[in-house]
């Protein structure tokens, strides 16, 4: 899908000891993430109904911009730093659960709400994955 | 790949007259070119050699931060301006196109630039494309 | 304001040719209006008018993309390439001009569009006046 | 110094039970530590030292990303969630921690090194003081 696996590959130092499936994964669930949440921000704007959608609008908007930020330390092994890798990928937990509860809340009515829920439940769920591993190393 | 497509056929709006195959492939190559353009960088820190490849790592920061914004501009029907568009998909090739040149001189010994300005390359392409059909529409 | 100045002198090699007080100026107009941007967004989404405020916000959100990329670029010497500062400083202020036309269209009723627009237009002549400086050098 | 003040006072909804000055004070240390990271990193990549100075180029890129999107999500009153933001001002706490350890370490030979941990510094220092108000709330 993109080209993280070949550019971890092609690494010049020695990669931090992480899951480097997981690490994929996770970081292709992030730019996903993040373009279904920018999408989504913009349909609920479009919306007849925008007043009701203002939270899901801003919840949506802070999960792109956390995921945005999630890839891109996650796509830097050099200075791998657990604590900074964990806290990371627990805010964007956070943002994701914050925007799939109010893209949930809108799905029945609302079809980019309900893709980009799935998106915002993948991604965190990537996420807890790749806590998890980082956790045993 | 991304859930893009399916975020256009869910917009509750009237989509602008766009070629909505290559905004979707444009979109992707965007995300794509920005991860393994910050996934460059780090490697070019990285490298041995880091103080001949300071140009290639911020000629790619600058690429990454270009199509991460090309991104979310291009995932917004509803604020569509063909000015504002245009205009985002040239920096975006003139970046690509910077990227793109230190990369291929470093790709013989640098398989990680060798990929990134692939990505670059590919990315300008897809940006060019959505230009012209823009043009004509 | 911000440490731009201060770092623009530590920097290690040799700057550009660019008129460096309308660089840091540029820089700090960009990361206001990113700022503004971002929240007019916000206030336009929480606004009761919402519906009509869409495109608006849309818009603003643009700018804030473009902004915050722009800032990046600016803050990068090491691989300064004319054609690339000269578009991105483009494609800035376009998105700054489509910001600005809507946030004037709501700015009687709307506070935070009137506060808005003025950060738009201030960093759209910030811009220019880089743009300006690049072409005589 | 920014507009964020202004724009807190425009905001048309109610605004959450937090700390306003710190807040104000916050986004625009997370400004100026975004700017005088991505100004470091390209500052050490231009250093003849460079390849001393990889962790700090990378965690510096890092601290700049987390510190971009915490001042966005701290820009939205509307999706207001103290798990979020806490979660946010934590791994830009934690961000901005590794970048000063690293830029310290180089702050005598490095003026730019020596800046930026300071901007780091404070920003974390911001961070945590919001951090407590909101606690208290």
């Amino acid at each position: 899908m993109t080209d993280m696996a070949a550019m971890l590959n092609a690494y010049p130092g020695t990669l931090p000891k992480i899951d480097e499936d997981a690490l994929v994964i996770c970081v292709q669930d992030c730019l996903n993430c993040a373009q279904a949440c920018t999408s989504c921000a913009d349909a609920c704007a479009a919306d007849p109904a925008a007043a009701q959608l203002a939270r899901c609008a801003g919840a949506v908007l802070n999960c792109a911009d956390l995921a945005t930020a999630a890839a891109r330390v996650l796509s830097r092994p050099t200075p791998y730093d657990g604590e900074v890798t964990a806290a990371t990928l627990h805010a964007l937990t956070e943002a994701c659960r914050a925007a799939y509860d109010e893209c949930r809340r809108h799905a029945l009515e609302n079809e980019a709400c309900r893709i980009c829920g799935e998106a915002c439940r993948r991604c965190a769920q990537a996420c807890r994955h790749l806590l998890r591993s980082l956790e045993r190393a």
